[in-house]
């Protein structure tokens, strides 16, 4: 596995085909195709009207007034298709070390016996270096171009996950996490609310000077939830909003016990997310994990404000949180309670908010590959940016890989995947996505840009 | 990917550190422990009490009287542990080419959009070579040392399948598929009922006459589902398996649509419980496909018959076919209809066979080790055989090993997989198996042997 950052300032032809989602139900197919990237990254052009891939090429070329020479030109083989990067729009990248460790516990247990003793390690910077490393070089390897990640409260921990993803190539959102009240242990926590805008600012300031041209790592206000913020953190960073523009991320009702507390917490609010919508972090630009067990009176509210929402549907099976409530395969719309994050897999049967046999998993078959790149860039305000291959959009982008099967049946090699094609799926490309989106994993990911860079490569 | 048989005439002496399951609830660890396997492949003693591997194997070289020069030593490394090969109960070989492919049809379309036409492919018998090869290499690699599998209808083909097996080394149970009714093309159907069992018995007769001895592979008696079978041969099968004491595996209530069909088909059976056990199909060495739409009577009488159930959760999640009723975390029966198999994660809130509410997850984290190894073993009868670290069971294993995270956070090699160990988790053995259950693949099954030979190396 090779992770590493290339200069970006090269032009790129890409040549071969080309898969990405036109909507949510419908993939384009942009055969013998050729695509190309400017000096920033940018889509400025594609020809998908040739017979083949040498017109493609030698038709753009002509028309751009470029020369081969000056460009770096990657093509696909046999078995390999261009796919738009992943956008994943929840990552607690201080929670790397425990993926898959929760035992017996639910969320709030979950939380004191794995989460925060693991979170507290982060006020060594040398750990935060190690982990948050292997976190993204290992999202990176996975095909995942943009991530929206919470840290921990540490602010030298925090800025050292921006350093390594402009490091490493990768576009991010960098939350600080703020927990300003008693829920945790001390040492994790912020020590005074004035001390958790403090910190966040300072992050803030930080990621803005780091990166301030290309904007590729970003700032985003991260109240960890309504459980561990006070009323005055809440309203402090609604202000840092409002003034700097700045997303926020947050977790909403995941879990049933969890629910409970914030009603004892906040009595007079009426609801969970009129807590946050009272203090003014219901927004646009708000992206809510979780939101399994809303009323549909909350459901509304976060409609009406168009605030995204998060599902995290691998956590929620593992911690038993529940099943949130189904895609909407009428919508079409950038936000509102029904828009989903990557891999999401929908409510199965017997959805808990509607209470309604669904007959079939709730999330139709082939809508993942949507939300895990135009929907995800939505989630996170990208929608213009990246997710599909657009003139006018980044470069964002996966070359998958997959093993064609010998006559003898043999593997290829070591690295070749579990992702077997045989002579007579080669014609169907439809057949191709869905055994990569089933039997795929990281080795089937090639090679991976963002913004025209070649951040992974194996 | 290596995966060859070696002869198996030569002991074994394993070192380091085994972790199987002792209940469904219960991991057992014997650490720094040593096993010594006889050249039949079988657990003749074990050293689990010394203080270091060194004076465990000396006590068990010194016991047995074995001389170190006449063995093949195994010991593991940093990072790894030994388990036990796991059982699947339900694998449809031909139907490898189309895993991941179903788009958005429910069962009965997807047999006639996707699998009849996929197995029509097998009347080839290079066809079937080289995706039964591509297939059993495939289950090896992941540590499946025992497997139930489906075949087709044709008998080269199916002979081809026990053949790759044996050359291949994996335990095996292969079915030639029955299906005498006018469900399917015609090419792919059995022309009469008697043909139907004449080519069962040919099946049979072959594969007893290849491995009379070891009887590694073994054939089962397959009516592929009570819509595409006959009375007449579901009579002749149960004479055969009366007779030559033969298991027998088939579909039972996998979707709402198939149970309606069958309701019609049998009117006089009264349910499709009843419609195999009217054929005495029902028998403590059944093997019943999915199970989710039973009746309460119905699984009564699948408890009363000991007929076991594999659910095959991920099919029946791609194909909305439904989710099974949960796990009995109060049984510990061989058998009866709460019976599972390996992975299975239960059905969730919500279970549609009990109506009530089950809070969590129906499958207990950690119970999926018990039903890959014990309890699948189980389901096919070989729960004295396989499954666990036993002395007198055999040595049908795999050697795990998971990547320890350097300090800079970057990736070991290529091979290495997706578990991160970090240093501090190399001393907490259930986190340890708990990250390679959630985020381990097939890179992380470094080597795998059945009854003691070794069959897969990476």
């Amino acid at each position: 596995m090779e992770a590493q950052s290339k200069p970006p300032r090269r032009r790129s032809l890409m040549l071969g085909n080309f898969v990405h989602s036109e909507t949510r139900e419908q993939l384009g197919f942009l055969l013998d195709a050729a695509i190309a990237v400017d000096e920033r990254g940018k889509i400025v052009d594609m020809d998908n009207g040739s017979d083949d891939v040498k017109t493609a090429k030698k038709q753009l070329l002509c028309r751009l007034g470029w020369d081969e020479h000056d460009l770096d030109v990657y093509a696909c083989r046999r078995g390999q298709f261009f796919f738009p990067g992943f956008v994943d729009t929840h990552v607690h990248a201080a929670q790397y070390p425990i993926v898959g460790v929760f035992g017996e516990t639910s969320l709030l247990d979950w939380l004191d016996k794995h989460v925060f003793p693991c979170e507290q390690r982060f006020a060594d910077d040398k750990v935060a270096r190690q982990v948050y490393t292997a976190c993204v070089r290992r999202t990176l390897a996975h095909g995942t171009t943009t991530a929206a990640y919470y840290a921990t409260t540490h602010v030298a921990a925090t800025k050292s996950l921006a350093d390594i993803c402009l490091g490493l190539g990768q576009r991010a959102f960098i939350g600080r996490v703020c927990m300003d009240r008693d829920l945790g242990p001390a040492a994790l926590r912020d020590p005074s609310t004035r001390e958790s805008l403090e910190r966040s600012d300072e992050v803030t300031r930080y990621i803005n000077g780091r990166d301030a041209q290309d904007r590729l790592v970003r700032p985003i206000l991260t109240p960890r939830f309504a459980l561990s913020c006070t009323r005055k953190v809440m309203s402090g960073l609604d202000e840092r909003h409002r003034e700097h523009e700045l997303p926020i991320q947050t977790h909403m009702s995941e879990s049933p016990r969890e629910v409970e507390d914030v009603a004892r917490l906040y009595p007079e609010a009426g609801s969970y997310a009129k807590v946050y919508d009272e203090h003014g972090l219901l927004t646009a630009s708000t992206i809510l994990g979780h939101c399994i067990h809303l009323s549909e009176g909350e459901a509304r509210l976060v409609g009406e404000r168009r605030a995204k929402v998060s599902h995290c549907p691998c956590s929620n099976s593992a911690l038993g949180s529940g099943e949130a409530r189904p895609f909407d395969p009428g919508g079409g719309q950038a936000g509102g309670p029904r828009q989903q994050t990557p891999g999401d897999e929908g409510p199965g049967r017997g959805g808990a908010q509607t209470g309604q046999p669904l007959g079939r998993a709730g999330l139709v078959s082939g809508h993942e590959r949507y939300l895990a790149t135009r929907g995800g860039a939505k989630v996170v305000g990208l929608e213009h940016t990246v997710g599909g291959f657009q003139v006018g959009m980044d470069w964002d982008a996966q070359l998958v890989g997959l093993h064609v099967v010998g006559g003898g049946g043999e593997g290829e090699h070591k690295d070749s995947g579990n992702v077997d094609l045989f002579e007579w799926d080669l014609c169907n490309w439809k057949t191709i996505v869905a055994k990569w989106v089933y039997n795929g994993d990281d080795r089937n990911t090639k090679m991976v840009w963002v913004k025209g860079r070649r951040v992974h490569k194996r």
